[in-house]
């Protein structure tokens, strides 16, 4: 099954300890789209400016990825600059600069409206339920979101977690929304908003799933190269949902080998800058690190 | 087979979200023999002082743990205070006495040093070093230590870890002595210095492993009452210890198998103030939540 999400692309300027980029193609969907599409069609609908370099777009779709609703529009593509010290767990945003994301309204086909699984990734809560209000027949809604929305649009946000399936968020912003420190209560505490399940990412140190009855914890792949965390969680939230488009049924068996494709498409992100590495990636390389990451995690080792 | 645990019997004064405590009784030995007897018995290598309460000493001896190298001295028993902020991931020190502790020469009888699995719990590494040369034929040695000797006698302890298999080290500490951020480099730095096995204590986070050849990534139990972590890695520690001297052998899976046990016991030493939880526990209690845990962490849930 095909899959629309709706995000951000975006030129992002990044430094970490391993060195610096100016200007490279970034934004929570072009993250998403690259870990998706080796699970399925992907649908990206999105905004650039008038600056945004044609062989970006061309490039997104020589992955393959359908881009009938990336808008172009007059003004500056949304950049992002950030930088990442130490454990690199953390960044550290040096600037922000909306551009054409300010006037975004998101433009969909017709056919489009029947996809029935739906990623809302991180821009205005008052965008994302705009696009999923325009939906036919969601089956499985996920939803990510950032600090700022949390911070400025909390009403907004909480409103829509009522009408999602997945709530998709980082352990600050689960912190954050929900007032509460331990990740469990936290989990909980969104759950009641609404969504049907609450996802918690926790950067390095794995992925906590909460839904009523089922508890499930992944350890981060372990990788010794981290280079540049950025979309990182978008990466894991687009082979999460690949994965799960792809299979069509959603239940505690699915989410927990979404969850662990997920977490390794995340891991071959964050080996390069931006999407050096997942735009490389081929589904013979996702399994062959998924096998490595079952014997990494499983009790039973060999004797 | 028995197991020899050198560490501090202290008294403790915590305060955390949910409430403070005096002088309770702690320290390393203490936690760690308070798991690891579910599993064996725990030769426990310790000093106290004068002022140290003999309740304790007879609620020690009623948990099975074996006291005849347990002296008691003139001066002040090694007292700790410390205070857990949020997320309680981190103590702040307030205070440390280390009393006794300054002048502790470990006397051990005869017939313990016959004894082959030891874990050699944080105190200064030359006293560390002194009781592992008594002992006539070690066949599994841990060793914890923490910042204050990675600090003040860094070589003391790089020479050590020679003569270990098991370096048992948070993630601080693992970072501080190799210089490394990331925990995979710094895995396998720690084991350049020459234990066997490195085993990366994360608190919340869980614990990675390594050896050549061998990674394993396990996260925390999932536990939504975080009261005090005080001794939650010598809780682990001794229940990680106390399953490998139980079953007497050393493999992968025996590893495995005796993280898992490890992380549970940690797991209801945080739900209390200092040995509260521990102390209560049974075995069947710990197969129980072990069970859990399982279910927790599985890759193949239900369908």
């Amino acid at each position: 099954m095909s899959i629309i999400v709706l995000g951000t692309v975006a030129l992002d300027s990044v430094k970490t300890p391993h060195g610096e980029r100016r200007r490279m193609l970034g934004g929570s969907a072009a993250h998403f789209a690259m870990s998706c599409r080796l699970f399925t069609d992907v649908h990206l609908v999105a905004i650039v400016g008038e600056d945004f370099p044609e062989r970006h777009v061309s490039f997104l779709r020589r992955k393959g990825i359908i881009l009938t609703s990336l808008i172009r529009s007059r003004g500056e593509t949304f950049r992002w600059s950030g930088e990442y010290k130490g454990d690199l767990n953390t960044a550290l945003t040096l600037s922000t600069q909306l551009g054409v994301l300010s006037a975004f309204r998101p433009v969909i086909r017709e056919e489009q409206r029947n996809i029935k699984h739906i990623f809302l990734a991180n821009v205005d809560p008052q965008i994302q339920r705009g696009l999923l209000k325009r939906m036919h027949s969601p089956q499985l809604v996920g939803l990510d979101s950032m600090n700022y929305w949390i911070k400025h649009k909390r009403r907004a946000l909480v409103g829509l977690l009522k009408e999602v399936d997945i709530y998709v968020a980082n352990d600050q912003e689960a912190r954050s929304l929900s007032g509460e420190h331990n990740l469990l209560k936290a989990a909980r505490c969104l759950k009641a908003f609404g969504p049907k399940m609450v996802l918690i990412k926790k950067g390095e140190h794995g992925v906590l799933f909460y839904a009523p009855g089922v508890i499930f914890s992944l350890p981060a792949y372990p990788t010794h190269k981290v280079v540049d965390p950025t979309g990182a969680g978008d990466t894991f939230a687009g082979g999460f949902m690949g994965y799960l488009a792809k299979v069509g049924k959603v239940n505690t068996q699915s989410i927990r080998k979404a969850i662990a494709y997920g977490t390794v498409a995340a891991s071959f992100n964050v080996e390069g800058f931006g999407l050096e590495q997942t735009a490389r990636l081929t589904a013979k390389d996702l399994e062959a690190r998924l096998a490595r990451f079952k014997k990494y995690i499983s009790l039973e080792g060999e004797a």
